[in-house]
């Protein structure tokens, strides 16, 4: 993109002006907001604005008028504590952010102009390479007139510390992903101090041993025209990612505080904000000041990209290839008007649910071609093979299967960057009990409402002999417990057919809990109810108990209510709650419709208690670790039976003999 | 260590063959457990026979028959799935395994001759970072006459490929770990097939580029003579931590499955396991065969340390340093008979807990000698401030305080490395929000009841301006899920005083949740109660309801109180609940004469509702993501106010106007 068609600037003299003027007013709106807010990050901001100048002005495809344009080109600011620095750029190429100085959140949230919520660090790396995944299996699927574009990120010191930055850089490299350009800004300030205090060793070497291109702008943080042809040097390159090491001073030019980690999160005081000012030529006694001739500039820019724009929207208008596809691609759900053949099974047979799982999502496929994924290193056990569709490597970029890696974080946070990115619905999967290690990104794709289906397979001490390291017990409290993560754990067969329509057919991500042991099919279950979060399955008349269980702990219910009957003569409901955060959505009285606050109520899962309390009177879990023997002696032996069931209920019911 | 004492090895012809037949058996061992179990890992515990050979009967420093003495050299098996290595060893050596082929747990778990439970990758890599960093500190501040070993690991492949791995690794480059030792089974294979599905680049550059001494030994991982010379010249390098890479052929040498993923994870087939005994000379018809020259062989072995224990025992009963301090790290406790001198507060202050924390942390230093640790790049916020004893680094080991960078996932586990190790109590914290990255390590502590203080700091969207991605909702729920966790949210600066006391106290790993915005400090708050996990503050004898809070919200419960008593003539209780752990811990009696479930309770907490029910009749939290801005505007908003708590008082006692 040029800005040659910028009226304004006329002369090669007059642009540099401009250009200068602009980033000192970039630094000076970082000031000024955090200031007002008395709350922020400046100096990341103001030492990345002759960065932010260069992506936004020289190198990114966008149009601010058309912000969610598929085909724009994707920015992350990993370094999420940074957002003025993103709010400033979005505002002065005239993206939605009508005023600068309005209240905007302490970190980007997703939106207009923001592809991703960032903040805890790491995360946007990884998003970032989520991103050039779903970007260039697009490209490989439909063609390069319908995607053609880069994702660009700023990250820092933080983010290239954690742990998943390891994990995404090591996958980016080596599948190759050449349109993934990521400026390493390199200020050797953290919090506690220089960054020296906390990490020593080569930095480039070790992307470079994952076989990026490594970019060493140096101290030349400043200098437009160097900063450009590191970027686009790193653009050619098209066989693997680019790091664009950027050495720059944390909160230039401020006079006291550049250079030290004051700059980093103290909002400075008015003094040093009004020499800083005077230092870049601006005016030291206003705030949020923008000259006419320096908004023109970025407004300009931000609009270079309507022709653009105007003309992939006429490509794809005449598109030859597979447009139902694609659009359902693009809406990341099922091709209209095509309803899956979905497998089924019938009572009697005994399957685990993650293999009736692997058997929807196979029969998903072909009518919900956005499914995307894999597995980190389990592909087999979480039932995430789609090799059918092929592998998605250095070599072809189509294949629909990705192997992970032993790398879960990194696995889930990709995931939420394909799901954002559009294009793509991701399927990713591990144990249960490591869904411990992608919880941050988890957190993220519920916050930001990326649509991800987690498979998390292996989901009871019922695991057996792998021992309590693998057993999980308070994963499914945990998963509950955040906002807007939709947790199913299905009966049996029937029940996975119908989360797996609700995780396509719904919004946001689903966590699917899923058993290694097989499970009996049952004859009452039901996939639509699956969205309801929880039915009756057995309902007699003159039942003086309901038992309520999930998973594979609802045939234990089954069996203890056949013993009451038979052993009794006590009717007992059986209820199925597979998912309480969709029972939750559901009216007082249709809960109460199924769970009859009126009878005592019994639940049963193979997991912590905790906050079973809000459904039922009694509960029968584990509030312990596990132990490794065989599953089924593990299962009894910590009291998930149908022994210990009815021995409550009769209890429950003073039936004690 | 030599095995020179071994009566039954007379010439070095002898020791080649009772070495090459001990390798075998190992071999066979590895096959015949998990065949028998129908469960486990074979593959890696052939391949890597002759390495731990060598580690057991030429290099490492232990007395079997004193598996806890302080100075043995550490041994851990990240790869934790080749558990029948480890034990194999454990029993041919002398261990407590009193016979091979008895029940073990499936991954090892923390006990004799196994210094930490591993399992879930990645863990055991950065649990020898801790214990290196316990030893390194133990020996610079008591002298090498007390402490002198070395750490010894096992890696995979999982275990690099884990984003902890680059934390981990990274910083134990920095610090300048020499004695530690890790040895990489580079077998190139993983679960989902070869390992080049999913991993490219060069691992050897990456520990290189962290400062790390790589030694590789190729395809020789047969070769015992090889194994060693790496080995040794790892050792003599004390400037910096080494990699041993070693390229094994997992399942080796199984005529069929040797270097397939099929080698990993499924138990052999009979003729296989037979085949493969045979291709070693091993009776095929034997199962747990151990000809008595090789058992008698590494008995000697497992015994050659016992004159170094010996002396050392002399040398720490002479020991002329301090004593008394030295005990106290050890055992991870207080200085016997030394009351530390703990802060006070005066009712009518204001002052965030994660303040008074670090006041009585630093009053703690002096009689908790082993107190050591620090942040992920939040020192000052977290309240861990240690420098006063000196700072850990590469030139001087001896140091108290940590920069452990933004590496909160390895932070942890280092922690439960150093716990594990004794000598240390490690103390580290983060953000409560950023608890998710370290959650698997967590899940360790807990499991493997490792003494470490977790500090979690800025507890709720009282944290404000930073937005959702920095407030924790679901934190404290998913905490308390872990079974023992002790989990403790002081009211204020008095119960911040006995939390630390429980935490000093108490074996296992305690969790402090901390506010980041002041709170006062309150009249009838206890320190000693807190131990007791929750207690009445208010008590009047015709109470109507009772209130219950945990940390910022206890204040909220007293303010709701008072207008209830003065505009409703409503007596109020109020409870503190600062431990769910501590107060489950009690009589059911003394837990109702605490909540008295004749009354009507209502609790209120800034954070998800989940659990609350098992306490109280009504909750009032929050079960949806914060949002940004000032952190008691967000409190308010989000209905954690007394006004809200004063409403839903009125409506419970039909009171409402």
């Amino acid at each position: 993109m040029s800005t040659g068609g910028n009226d304004t600037v006329r002369t090669t003299t007059d642009r540099a002006d401009v250009e200068r003027s602009g980033i000192n007013v970039i630094r000076a709106l970082a000031m000024d907001a955090p200031h007002q807010a008395r709350s922020g990050h400046q100096g990341t901001a103001m030492a990345l604005a002759p960065l932010a100048h260069v992506l936004w002005t020289r190198i990114m495809r966008y149009d601010a008028q058309n912000p969610y344009w598929p085909d724009r080109d994707r920015f992350i600011l990993s370094a999420g504590h940074a957002s003025i620095l993103q709010y400033a750029m979005l505002y002065l190429t005239g993206f939605g952010i009508t005023q600068i100085g309005s209240p905007t959140p302490g970190h980007p949230e997703v939106g207009q102009g923001i592809e991703v919520t960032t903040g805890p660090l790491g995360q946007g790396f990884a998003n970032a390479v989520g991103m050039a995944i779903a970007e260039a299996q697009l490209r490989n699927r439909f063609g390069i007139e319908i995607c053609n574009h880069r994702t660009f990120a700023i990250v820092s010191d933080g983010d290239i510390e954690e742990g998943i930055n390891h994990e995404a850089a090591s996958l980016a490299g080596h599948l190759g992903l050449g349109r993934l350009i990521v400026c390493y800004d390199d200020n050797r300030i953290t919090i506690d101090g220089e960054t020296k205090v906390a990490r020593s060793g080569d930095g480039a070497a070790r992307f470079r041993a994952y076989g990026w291109h490594v970019e060493e702008l140096g101290e030349k943080a400043d200098d437009l025209d160097e900063i450009e042809a590191c970027i686009r040097r790193s653009m050619a390159l098209i066989d693997r990612p680019s790091l664009v090491v950027v050495g720059s001073v944390i909160g230039y030019p401020a006079p006291e505080s550049a250079g030290t980690s004051a700059a980093h999160g103290y909002a400075m005081f008015d003094s040093e904000i009004a020499a800083t000012k005077e230092i870049m030529g601006l005016p030291a006694d206003k705030t949020f000041h923008v000259p006419d001739s320096v908004l023109s500039y970025y407004r300009a820019a931000g609009t270079a990209g309507a022709t653009e724009r105007a003309n992939w929207g006429k490509r794809k208008e005449v598109y030859k290839g597979n447009r139902e596809e694609l659009e359902a691609c693009l809406r990341a759900t099922r091709i209209d008007g095509l309803p899956p053949k979905l497998p089924d099974w019938s009572p009697g047979e005994s399957i685990a649910t993650r293999k009736a799982s692997q058997a929807v999502l196979s029969a998903l496929l072909s009518t919900v071609p956005g499914l995307t994924g894999g597995s980190a290193d389990l592909t087999g056990s979480n039932g995430i093979d789609i090799t059918t569709e092929g592998v998605f490597s250095s070599s072809d970029q189509e294949g629909r299967q990705i192997y992970f890696g032993v790398r879960e974080h990194a696995m889930a946070a990709i995931a939420n960057g394909m799901a954002l990115h559009k294009g793509s619905l991701p399927v990713v999967g591990t144990f249960l009990v490591f869904a411990d290690y992608m919880r941050p990104a988890l957190r993220l794709a519920a916050l930001s409402e990326a649509k991800v289906v987690f498979v998390f397979t292996h989901d009871s001490v019922g695991v057996g002999e792998d021992g309590p390291t693998h057993q999980p017990i308070e994963h499914l409290a945990s998963l509950r417990a955040i906002p807007n993560l939709r947790v199913i754990r299905p009966a049996d067969t029937t029940e996975t057919v119908g989360a797996w329509q609700v995780a396509i057919d719904s919004e946001g991500p689903t966590a699917l809990i899923l058993t290694r042991q097989n499970v009996p099919v049952l004859s009452d279950t039901s996939a639509p109810q699956v969205a309801t979060g929880g039915y009756a399955l057995l309902d007699p008349p003159d039942a003086r108990i309901t038992l309520v269980g999930t998973g594979s702990e609802v045939s234990i219910c089954y069996e203890a209510a056949a013993v009451l009957e038979n052993e009794d003569s006590v009717a007992a409901r059986v209820v199925s709650l597979p998912s309480w955060e969709l029972f939750q959505e559901r009216s007082r009285q249709a809960r109460d419709d199924v769970l009859r606050p009126g009878l005592p109520s019994l639940a049963v899962e193979a997991g912590s208690t905790l906050g079973w309390r809000q459904w039922v009177d009694e509960v029968i879990g584990i509030d312990r670790f596990g132990a490794s023997a065989k599953g089924a002696v593990v299962m009894e032996k910590l009291g998930i039976s149908s022994d210990r069931v009815i021995k409550k209920a009769r209890s429950m019911l003073s039936l004690d003999t």
